[in-house]
């Protein structure tokens, strides 16, 4: 980036976190932390990006992308992206940022979302839709993954077969089963080929986890029966 | 055990493990599953140990020593295996189960607790103690601590010093520090000299995990600034 273009950086970055943290709720995986690891994923890709991204639309995307929290079992939740991207904006405008952006911001916020299903159609949407995806991987992610279990009241693993083996796997139920029934899953969906490297290297040490956690808890389960 | 033994612990089981689930509250980090991991554990020490223990005693005790269950957060905390193992007395005697041995069960579920500060008397309380110590070291124990953090909403990591470098530890602040704050501090004090190599063998894998926590969390942090 240019020395002009860090000075915008440098003096919009601490005014979209307080957009974002004004609207914070106390959930630790969604926190200030959080926003500033999607913002440094996004940096890293888009040193190594293909295609030229404006960094003013993603780092207002980065920090403003879980701007509306929907809770997973709300109904609405489909459309917390969309809300997301409305409230953004909305702040955004009051707060004088670029008004020929805003476009570009909004689409990156509703293309990040799983349940939203857009594609994401601009270099933008597309960094900081791998950029948080990211954060659901590795020691961090895996991190998240737990506290929300215990954020939602939902189970660690399944008693009997922890690696769904003879069972459809229920990461609604189990935390650990959300691993394979969604994590797995995220190389395959990056967008980018910097975002899918790192997403199949932090992948690796997940299903790790996931092999050893279940070597511990059918050890006590064997013994149970 | 020898097959007499082994048939008193498979008619016992079922009973203790429902004496517990009728108290149960719906904290996955504290369900069914840890209660067998305990037992488990036990059983694998007591294969090993150096002393003869009483194995319905200390079946007993894993499946009732969280029998009430005291907040974190509340004052009353310390006595909550005090209360556990009076809970537990009553409720065995009621079923039938042997008299002359519930002074053991209730002094192996008072000493199991960290806040109770009661020694380990017996060859029985000082299994229980290390097998429901390791049920916080390894892969589940790694799963429980950021699932509890989660239900207590507590954060995830310090922002800028996610490895108290230039801070005190605060494990009711931060998950990550549990770690150092209680965890590493486990395998000294175990009772046996099994629990104490596993114990070992367990903070190491957590150690690891921190390390790379702290990674990916610091770079994030870096590049916010």
């Amino acid at each position: 980036m240019t020395d002009l273009t860090n000075q915008v950086i440098a003096a919009w970055q601490p005014r979209v976190l307080a957009i974002a943290m004004a609207a914070a709720d106390g959930d630790g995986a969604h926190d200030s932390a959080h926003l500033h690891r999607v913002w440094a994923n996004a940096r890293a890709l888009m040193a190594a990006a293909e295609a030229a991204a404006d960094p003013l639309i993603v780092l207002a995307a980065c920090y403003l992308h879980d701007l509306v929290n929907v809770p997973k079992t709300d109904p609405r939740r489909a459309q917390a992206s969309r809300l997301s991207a409305l409230a953004a904006c909305a702040a955004l405008a009051e707060a004088g940022f670029p008004a020929a952006l805003l476009d570009g911001v909004a689409h990156a916020i509703e293309a990040h979302s799983f349940s939203a299903a857009v594609r994401a159609e601009t270099p933008e949407a597309r960094i900081v839709q791998d950029a948080d995806r990211l954060d659901a991987l590795g020691a961090v992610g895996l991190a998240r993954l737990f506290y929300t279990a215990g954020r939602m009241g939902s189970g660690l693993a399944h008693g009997a077969d922890p690696l769904a083996l003879h069972r459809p796997l229920d990461e609604r139920g189990y935390a650990l089963d959300h691993i394979a029934a969604k994590l797995a899953a995220l190389p395959a969906m990056m967008q980018t080929a910097a975002g899918r490297a790192l997403a199949q290297e932090r992948l690796a040490g997940l299903l790790a986890f996931r092999e050893q956690f279940a070597l511990e808890w059918g050890a006590a389960w064997g013994a149970a029966a």
